[in-house]
């Protein structure tokens, strides 16, 4: 018998596995207007563009019920979907969910879940418009599809930068990373329940921007009533590093940014301290920080710069000068996509 | 501390359970016309209606590898989309895939998965336009989204059958159960891999309709070719009783089937004959055919029995009536919805 060749995903990680599968796919419908790679699909049906995007959540994986209760974990998976349409400049509308379910849970369990999802519709007005829910042999899968529009002109995607923009994030970056190694250092004591208190006493931030993290509703809408639209935009969830590599392969552009002008909170930079790392590496690879990042004409500097929220915090250059980090000791340190990559690790069976 | 209750899902079964969950949501936006309780959802986009459906399939629950090929996998997890897009009486567009992959997997294995649903696509015109890919600490798990599209007077839900109406099924059923059966059968020959083959020979039917079923688009065509628009349609996905209550009670109606009309193969009836079931509780219990069942208007009588492959096997009544299939002697039997539920049996943790 012939030998099959056995590649191992690990040798490709999540986006080369997306790239080799995907390349070549060639649209046979004229409403497909953008497909992988970015935040959302971008499908035309009658003249307005319906923006799709889909999140799949494994327990063991991308969360863990010890310290993760169900209502955050309902609420969490809704909003990253939503975050996804925001980063196109989109207005989430619907969302579907599926849920495969093992024994260990009961229907006490489910409604915890579902109470945190329709919390974040409520909350974000979006409409839970059907689903999918089945048994499963092991552990809670979660899929969350969202549907969202945006004006023909409103969409912003992740190729339109031009040098000399402005890169621009909103919030702080880090916090959600440091909050998780928070719970994982709490979690023998949260497990133990022998009546010993985790030691959560001025961390609430962190830990919030862990378990219930909002998407930047607000930030898409100053920015309209700004006059600004952006030249490119996205949402960062794998680490502000890999996804400036992202706006800047796409848009074939290089950029520069500031370390001392990356946005980070003081409980993260706290948090980052009693476990000797260095907080900036947090900020850059961390990832599940669901903060905008944006590029806006260097002309918008002072109408971005008014937005309560947004930090301006390097500019976009041509592409022969690659992606950069200006150190506060004024070196330059090549970014590198060492983001939160669930396909590299070694995890799995 | 307080004792919290625990209700075991299996006391609600997956149609209790999303019951349950989704009760009293109101929507929020304008565009969301239908949500849980159809074969998709239906918002409506700047006049246009667009529809939505997903499914998650999940190792072990929804497929054995042991005897499914990846590429079939990969082709029936998107033509089961495609199916409630149809039955819908709508077009399917596009899909996203998001899957959760576990160690045991490569990359040539997500190759072969991905050609199936590509073929699918390339065969049924839709659009592969994202998805999310992750590990997984065990098993495949699959999760589509299916958007389509429809005109408004287009769209035929299932709440739409009126008294009188003719019930009518496309194809034939049972197959796709009796396909399973006969891998079930051979699972431990294919397993063992010492040169004894299987016998598949004159099964060819019923393991293609297992493998690699069909959603029937050529069926929707013929009805607007023959100018019929169904009062109430679905996809035959968990067994004729069942999706027939489904349609008598979102509409409010009872029917009467007749035993003798149901149309079976020839290879299902062999194969129930081998294994000593009843071919009817096949075709009525067995589920996965993916053909459709609707109802159209009795003056429709002739034309719709004219198209090839639609079988009229009975009437719509008044509720009170209940729904009931006469048998070849005569007798009334009350339908069951004892459709099958993976929420329902002992599987999982």
């Amino acid at each position: 018998m012939e030998e099959l060749k056995r590649t191992e995903i690990s040798t490709l990680g999540e986006f080369g596995l997306i790239d080799h599968i995907t390349k070549g796919i060639e649209f046979v419908n004229k409403e497909s207007v953008k497909g992988v790679g970015d935040d959302a699909a971008i499908l035309d049906l009658n003249g307005s563009e319906t923006l799709v995007t889909t999140d799949l959540l494994l327990e063991g994986i991308h969360f863990d019920l010890t310290y993760v209760p169900l209502k955050h974990l309902g609420y969490k998976s809704a909003v990253v979907n939503f975050s996804d349409i925001y980063a196109m400049n989109g207005t989430p509308k619907a969302i579907t969910v599926s849920l495969g379910i093992s024994k260990r849970f009961s229907v006490e369990d489910i409604e915890a879940l579902y109470s945190g999802i329709r919390l974040a519709c409520s909350i974000y007005g979006v409409d839970l418009v059907g689903g999918d829910t089945s048994a499963s042999m092991t552990g809670l899968t979660i899929s969350i599809t969202c549907i969202g529009c945006a004006g023909k002109e409103e969409i912003v995607t992740r190729d339109g930068a031009k040098e000399n923009d402005l890169v621009c994030v909103s919030g702080d970056l880090g916090a959600a990373y440091m909050g998780l190694q928070l719970l994982e250092r709490e979690k023998s004591v949260l497990a133990g329940g022998d009546g010993v208190a985790p030691k959560f006493e001025g961390k609430e931030y962190i830990l919030e921007r862990q378990l219930k993290p909002e998407a930047r509703k607000d930030i898409v809408a100053a920015l309209k009533a700004a006059g600004i639209r952006p030249t490119s935009m996205m949402d960062i969830s794998d680490g502000l590093s890999s996804e400036l590599m992202h706006i800047c392969k796409q848009s074939d552009k290089g950029c520069r940014i500031y370390e001392e002008r990356i946005p980070i909170d003081y409980q993260t930079a706290v948090m980052a301290e009693e476990i000797n790392m260095n907080v900036i590496t947090a900020a850059m690879n961390g990832g599940e920080d669901y903060e905008l990042l944006f590029t806006v004409p260097l002309e918008k500097h002072e109408e971005v710069s008014k937005i309560e929220g947004v930090h301006v915090i390097g500019h976009i250059t041509a592409p022969e000068l690659g992606c950069a980090m200006i150190t506060r000791d004024g070196n330059e340190l090549a970014l590198k996509a060492q983001g939160w990559n669930p396909l590299a690790g070694d995890d799995g069976e």
